[in-house]
């Protein structure tokens, strides 16, 4: 069905395939299909336990009522002790989508663009192509590691540019932007008057040390999410940490769209930050040797790849591949990835995510060397 | 700092007056004062425990992983068997403000507006306004028993009206609209071919013979929840029934937005399905009773009321009531109300919410009572 859209929609299609994929991997699955799946960022852990006692605990004692629209006031109290903020400056959310879409809906209303460094992640261009927000894309290479030019950022900027949005640990390539650099890109958007827009989802899990945008200063935004370092992906928990006014406005579109994020689910989520230190150590690790596992594997095939600075991505490139094409081939043979098309103009890339246990991970790897031989 | 806002910023203030009044309210609460909340639709029994427990299991279980945007399609099957349609049809969305919001969203980005018969519950309008949706109120009056007015609608209705949003059993004034003005009502939309949205939260608990939208065929749109017929508020969790086309729709702004509600919370949506009939009966006795004991409470005052067909809202009059300056001065009393003004032009007028325990209910109607003398 997908393959026999008409031209003038496949741009469309394409940037969607990463949802296309994935829905039709679970659909699969549904049907007692074997699939590995390296096609989303969805830890295969379960939720560690105490994180699931609490928001039992939480629902036993009745917290299954409507609550504030920012969030709970011992959550948001925790999260800026923790970012060193005032609580004022946190708003809890859905995960971290909404803050993209949101933030998006109430700056771009009257018009304006964005700029993104590509590879990006999927969601991004989605939500700004609902807005009918018109999006600038900063095209890095694996040539060059993924390295942002802040020249060519500068020239990207206009008077009508609202946001630059960094995703750092970048999904899809794992890369994490250097002290030095992120500290010139600051400087330019500063310049230019241009807040940042930084997710934040995979630092806590990041490899090398990971700047936060938060350590510069300015009206900067960040976004982070409960998802990845806790293998919280399903509850659907993130936040930002923006200023008062922005602050203000968002909690009032919560208040006229969600309400508010179950007081349960929140609960489990100051019960996973608790514990962060010791669930954090333990998911990195995991992923550490989840990656060196992939190098080894992926370095005997003719696949271009940097080593990842985080998890759980891998963004490789084989000359002249159709990444699409070969996704769909891939998935009929039982192994899910996503094409390079879904994260920019990237065909001869796909992304591998190291989401599954080792065993199908070393599987899946094999399967995918096999097919590109 | 409420009442000393500019006299431009009235308006919005005075519209969301129902939602500050609110947070105020558990704000009062957390600093450890009594408050006697009949101020919201938020049920005070805790949610069935046999709700909990499946949510719990399915937590147990590992369904806490990323999931279908539509939903599951356990409960959207089962939904759809309720219902009389396909599993196609069936939204699973972050409680029924999502729906009004998303829907205003996809249907009216090009323009367009919307007719609500007034008195309305709050969130409709904010939704359009924040969307910059023109919203045409056809009003309706406690003194006709709120009876909607057939040829009103049909010369409110014009070439650029997309939806007519219904709310059967109404918020705040707890009338059903009889099937036969309902049958009107539908020929009039399909004459005009404008969609209903038919907003039937409290259908399940209604006292009387509720028709739904659905009962009429036609591209009409029904909006539920699970939030008032099984005390779920918290747990953030209703839907739709929406034709293919729009479904599609609202799948993608799903996806972009919170990707989905989380698994367990499904599970435990599916669990009330099965408890249903046993859950609602005992919480139509509940608010039947209450609703009982406040006729008898309210008719000794001078205020006039009409007797509700619903749970669980009182929308009485008393005559030149300033109703905002009654909400605050009673919370300082430490009881909680929303103005009239809350839900349209209806200064006179104040709601009353019996969702505490029959104890405090009495008690905060005779202050009320006491108030007003």
């Amino acid at each position: 069905m997908l393959r026999s859209v008409k031209a003038t929609e496949l741009k469309e299609v394409v940037r969607e395939m990463l949802y296309e994929i994935s829905q039709r991997a679970m659909e699969l699955e549904s049907e007692g299909k074997k699939i590995i799946k390296l096609n989303v960022g969805d830890p295969d852990q379960p939720t560690p336990k105490e994180i699931i006692d609490a928001a039992f605990e939480a629902m036993k004692q009745g917290k299954t009522k409507y609550s504030f629209y920012a969030g709970e006031k011992t959550l948001r109290e925790k999260l800026a002790s923790i970012h060193n903020v005032s609580a004022e400056n946190v708003v809890i959310i859905p995960g971290s989508k909404w803050a993209f879409f949101s933030i998006m809906y109430l700056l771009l209303k009257n018009g304006g663009n964005i700029v993104i460094p590509a590879p990006y992640w999927t969601a991004y261009e989605l939500a700004a192509k609902s807005l009918g927000v018109e999006t600038r894309f900063l095209r890095t290479e694996i040539d060059s590691n993924w390295k942002i030019d802040t020249e060519k950022l500068r020239s990207l900027i206009d008077q009508k540019t609202r946001l630059l949005i960094l995703n750092n640990p970048n999904n899809p390539t794992s890369k994490v932007i250097e002290k030095s650099l992120l500290e010139e890109i600051v400087e330019v958007a500063n310049d230019k008057k241009v807040a940042i827009m930084s997710d934040e989802v995979y630092r806590d899990l990041s490899f090398v040390r990971t700047k936060s945008i938060l350590d510069f200063g300015g009206n900067h935004i960040l976004v982070n999410s409960f998802s990845k370092t806790f293998a919280m992906t399903g509850w659907r928990i993130g936040y930002v940490i923006v200023g008062e006014e922005l602050a203000g406005k968002m909690v009032k579109l919560n208040q006229m769209t969600f309400t508010n994020i179950p007081v349960f689910v929140q609960e489990a989520a100051l019960k996973a930050l608790e514990l962060k230190q010791k669930i954090a150590a333990g998911m990195r690790k995991l992923y550490r040797r989840r990656a060196d596992l992939a190098c080894k594997v992926l370095s005997k095939t003719g696949l271009k790849f940097t080593k990842p600075d985080a998890p759980f991505y891998f963004f490789p490139k084989y000359d002249n591949l159709d990444s699409e094409r070969f996704a769909f081939d891939l998935l009929d043979n039982g192994v899910a990835l996503t094409p390079g098309t879904s994260f920019g103009d990237y065909r001869e890339h796909f992304r591998i995510a190291l989401t599954m246990p080792e065993e199908e991970i070393k599987l899946g790897l094999e399967k995918i060397c096999e097919a590109l031989q």
